[in-house]
């Protein structure tokens, strides 16, 4: 498979499994595809799930940033309002881990791609995070952003290259 | 190899990178040992380079995490007083993206692991990052904070876990 064309699928895999793991959980999830742009796009986002990947003809990091509002409605939505949603808490955080987890293996899974791994979900918080796209000719960033109900966006970030 | 062992070999090459590379572009740096430590330890991160680590064996994030101050030291050294440093600008952030990369390539020519893949460095910003460690047993954390002259602190974190 060429390179450009996995490179796709990656972004198309990530992109339906954010949708079909989202709507398992219980989330009220839509990609928002009027905003679906190259490059990064994200804003005012606290808390963010990295997983990297590495395989034949495709290398880089996939990025779940989410801002206040989605991490609380994922947190709630996930745990059946069980858990309060607290960044500073690693339990609620471990729910965000999990999502991520479950959204790279899908992913995996439904690209059958092969010879594509995976490192398990970094989770990060802080203030306004942000990627910051590398140039150069070999990677490409895209920002898939999804609107959930009752409130949030949750941005896919995918900076991949050829590897 | 047993996988502590891979473990603490990637930890001890990642410092020793750290500090060689660190030297070789022009850096003051020195390990601030009496703050090594299990876990997540950082502290007005306002940049970080991740690199994810997939395996036989190991498969983590490490990310190199750095405060305001040690940015600018390492921008300016790197560039030779070049480059203004400034989180918001694609070039002073592709210095620190090649410092990482050279860290991660070091750290694997010196571990003499074999069959460890690592992605490109993902660069984030904003203010106050920090690490997540997640819960459970297989998943390892370890901070190393590193001083620079004139001024700043530079953490690598390593998040590691049998693969």
């Amino acid at each position: 498979m060429a390179s450009m064309d996995k490179l796709a699928a990656l972004v198309n895999s990530f992109g339906s499994a954010v949708l079909s793991v989202g709507r398992e959980v219980g989330l009220n999830i839509a990609l928002d595809k009027s905003k679906v742009s190259q490059g990064v796009k994200v804003s005012n986002v606290c808390v963010a799930a990295l997983i990297g990947i590495v395989g034949k003809g495709a290398r880089g990091t996939v990025s779940i940033m989410q801002n206040k509002d989605s991490f609380e409605t994922v947190v709630t939505a996930m745990s059946g309002g069980m858990i309060a949603p607290n960044v500073d808490d690693a339990v609620s955080m471990s729910v965000v881990a999990e999502l991520a987890n479950m959204i790279g293996g899908r992913a995996l899974l439904q690209s059958a791609l092969g010879q594509v791994d995976v490192t398990p979900p970094q989770m990060i918080t802080g203030e306004n995070i942000k990627n910051i796209p590398q140039p150069g000719p070999t990677m490409k960033s895209f920002t898939l952003p999804f609107n959930l109900q009752p409130k949030g966006t949750l941005f896919l970030v995918l900076s991949l290259g050829d590897a």
